[in-house]
């Protein structure tokens, strides 16, 4: 079984309009997917940002509950956070997940739209209980993912959506992610 | 087929240490669960605090986007969060739930940890397909719903696992809402 790895894309997006944009960090965002990474058994969640001071930032919210005043407070918070890592890009996230994997990660795009060549998430989840490779799920903030991330995607997945559906889809970033890891990973 | 409806309980819901507490509103959450109801078909939301003055934040909160400036800026989030109601207590939504239907919902309460008598969420799905009466989900925030609170409830929902399970479940309410509105509602 392959090691399920994260990793939530603030670069590039896209955004209302389509056009493709760099989104702000939200420091609620690490948290929630920490939470549903552990539930989950993921291996390792990346907040990937282009801007030095965005990822300063996301260090300084993670050393506060690892290291910091917030692993006292409240000791559960920060082991939870231990699996968070910054990248400056995708590129960086796949190398991360290469040198401790041992392996190149297959890389699964999300959409909030249909997408062509999408798979469902019981194929996934097949897929990822005989794969050897690890997994990296990627997420969009802002608007979803660019096409450029879905061309280099090795597995694209289909929307997630309600069975009375009524066309709206826009979960929270944070909601879908615990959505899709619970489809993939979760106890049924 | 039964509506669904879901409730955010902040009182009575458990403390850290057990005891029965009453928690703060976060307004976040109820744009959170307003977006995951929307897109599974949730016929209302209700936010259930004994406070006034809390009552009222959300109330406010609910007027920017519904009626305010945040309507003309953000129109498709005040569509979203027209389906979120205010109550003081748990007999209050259930009131309203009846008021509107005509019929008395049946309570099916949710928990991060094991309870007697659970039943898993293909149960509760098949149910509420076949189901005349509405059904009102509750979540409680903080350490989870109070006992008295499951021993009025006509169904007890099993907690969200992983498959890996470690034993970790603290998923945040505003996820695990997506997640059991998702196994109860969503489309394969």
């Amino acid at each position: 079984m392959g090691s399920v790895y994260v990793a939530l894309l603030h670069h590039p997006v896209l955004g209302p309009e389509g056009q493709v944009v760099t989104s702000s960090v939200t420091s609620l965002d690490m948290h929630d997917l920490a939470r549903a990474g552990r539930t989950y058994g993921v291996a390792g969640t990346f907040v990937v940002h282009p801007s030095p001071p965005q990822r300063l930032f996301v260090r300084r919210v993670l050393e506060h509950f690892l290291k910091g005043q917030g692993r006292e407070l409240n000791p559960q918070r920060g082991e939870t956070l231990e699996q968070v890592q910054v990248a400056a890009d995708l590129d960086a996230a796949v190398e991360a997940v290469e040198a401790r994997e041992g392996r190149r990660p297959l890389l699964a795009a999300t959409s909030a739209r249909e997408v062509p060549g999408a798979v469902g998430y019981g194929v996934l989840r097949e897929r990822i209980g005989r794969e050897q490779a690890p997994i990296l799920l990627l997420f969009g903030t802002s608007w979803g993912l660019a096409p450029e991330v879905f061309e280099r995607s090795d597995i694209r997945l289909a929307p997630l959506r309600g069975a009375r559906d009524e066309g709206f889809n826009h979960l929270p970033v944070r909601s879908a992610a615990a959505v899709v890891l619970d489809r993939l990973l979760g106890a049924p």
